[in-house]
């Protein structure tokens, strides 16, 4: 071994180690802001939970209170949901530059938005027809939202070859197809919010169990297992 | 050196940096819930806390406060012994697929509604049998739940072989057992809950004392001292 | 390869992993502290959002909270772009000393200060010429204050060798002057504010908007890109 | 190089990269607890703070909520503080074991109840003797109860040979002598504190400045510029 190969392997460590640690601080940043968002419903049950509320009995003070236990189950679902698509994406993603570090927080703008849309969708569930659709409409904005910089993301990270250079092109494109199905179907699911609310959210996480199953779900199994 | 075998061994590199990304993102997401879960009491006593309850005097509002600070130390404890358990089982684990971070997640769904659950049976110790036994049946029911995907999570990860390939097998059985007998040790101890809810959370914190002295807790130390 | 050899590379190798968790610690705290600065805003909106004043109409409540809204979308906006120069500067940081650490935590308690200041800056848009003038000054002296410690960190950085060997010492020079020019493009934009505050805050987004463009943000590309 | 040497290579390779994540996960839940902590009380500024307090002009709300701001600067203080040492002190443990990790989560439980002592301090300081003997009480012991752990942590980790190997065992000593000195000066500064509770404040302020300055802290700084 020469002199200058050693020098460029030991380039080329360095090199490594740094984009290594560039794509890893996304995920430390994504992931702290996820579990973040993860509890947050958890943490608003202790707050408006009915321990507090003296004047009722508990039992009918903790049945009242389904909407918040909806809301925090609805919340983990969808976050879940989202943060193991994250991290199939990322899994692939080895280089970072200034564009999709911005995606990325635009991204985690609206998942931080996600607790919020949740709650005003679940407080207004035995709500009028106009508070329903007004909220429904909140939450699909802040979905699609998320839906349109996780595409850009993945376009992008394909686009400027920061992705791992074994993953083999067709994958890499049958993500992205896959990728904008996504807010399709939460359109379709929606565009039931007017006929019934219940349903169409019983349609999403129909959508969210079929993603599970299929779905980007099986690009890192297929990777692991060779 | 062939060519083939550099090839073979950079992709191998390649192989295991990425699997390797992929457990310790798993880990990154769960300590971030399990730290704003056992950071959650203590700003919970920030905000109930007496120092806000002006009218009364300060030694006797704190002294009131006491199940306040019950809440957090029993919380603290629980969560801290699941966190040491997930630390122990996750060492072993070196690649994750779809299934075991869906029961990762389902797992924390449970830890992050100990708070809730906690602060339910706190705040009741002085209520009546019906508060104290349908608080107690949440709690059970709360800690049960993570129990159920802590060990659906082992035995997806033992049988499709996404633990370290050094692990003894004769261990990850006698862990496997070990996990399966926890949430019977809950059951013995919350059977006493309409008999003494005191004593059914003393039994509850000497099983945790258990755990520390035996239990997973000396698997790390004879694969670490070797 | 002598055994001195030998003993030599094993050294580094643990020198190195030393110093690399060192400073991956770091990003940890940073991160850490940044997930919850970019979250609280959208935990806030759950207090005090409409969905609880159950008085009013939902979409005049909705309405009437969009200082809330601004609130969230500005401290999201600046410290999503403080998270990015953070990201720039510390991939170039190989080793830590303990000064460096304390500018670290310094510039972390401006961060942290920064919801509360962009909550009474956007509380206050409605309110007489006092108040506008006030919040801009604690605003602006929050900004200034993590600036400072920005900029003594990378100089420190310099001053001390801690950065990366590879790293072009124009380069690190160049990102300096840039910088250094920060807090006074934030000067230039605040002096506006007994102008018209809302003109100064759309030319701070302007500067953003730039620094997105431009700025350091071309540091990692150049470097990455080769 | 035969194969039974590659063998052996590949296993401690296998053993090195699962011990680090041992001592990085510590790192990872210590660090989630720390970013909570260090931010809790400038959440706290959010919803305490004058912004909300409609009835009062904001410049006079402003100066009245001085014991806020000082809750926070004392806590990020102490806080950053302990952090700074747990990081000096955790670059030296390259192993983990079960007793290890109950000590350092003992020493989390002290610190995450900090934002609660500091805060009681800081409401009582204008409060009548009672009351700042009580909170300065509650609020020595916090920090013994921290400084417990954190000099039995050291002590176990030298013990039981958890750190690493190239660290000299009279630096281990003489850490372990100041870690124990840490609690004699608390001792000494809250001593004062019925003589008057603001000079043991800036007693100890100059305490953590001489421990910035000098203590531990030259312990990284001779270790990594050799």
């Amino acid at each position: 071994m020469t002199g200058a190969d050693a020098k460029e392997r030991e380039y080329r460590y360095g090199r490594d180690r740094e984009m290594a640690r560039g794509a890893s601080r996304v995920e430390a940043i994504s992931d702290g802001i996820f579990a973040v968002v993860l509890t947050v419903m958890a943490v608003e049950l202790l707050q408006y939970g009915p321990a507090r509320a003296a004047g009722k009995e508990l039992p009918d003070a903790l049945t009242q209170a389904w909407p918040s236990y909806l809301a925090y189950v609805i919340t983990f679902a969808i976050v879940g949901h989202i943060w193991l698509a994250h991290h199939n994406m990322w899994r692939y993603v080895v280089r970072v530059d200034q564009t999709l570090l911005v995606f990325n927080l635009l991204l985690l703008l609206f998942v931080a938005a996600i607790p919020f849309s949740a709650d005003l969708l679940s407080d207004n569930l035995r709500s009028g027809v106009t508070e329903q659709r007004l909220t429904a409409v909140i939450y699909v904005g802040t979905l699609l939202g998320e839906d349109l910089f996780f595409n850009l993301s993945w376009w992008w990270a394909r686009r400027r070859r920061l992705l791992h250079p074994d993953l083999d092109p067709r994958l890499a494109r049958a993500v992205a197809r896959r990728l904008m199905l996504r807010p399709l179907l939460y359109l379709v699911a929606f565009a039931f919010v007017s006929v019934d609310p219940i349903l169409s959210l019983v349609l999403y996480l129909a959508f969210v169990g079929l993603y599970l199953i299929r779905g980007p779900g099986n690009l890192p199994r297929s990777s692991n297992a060779e």
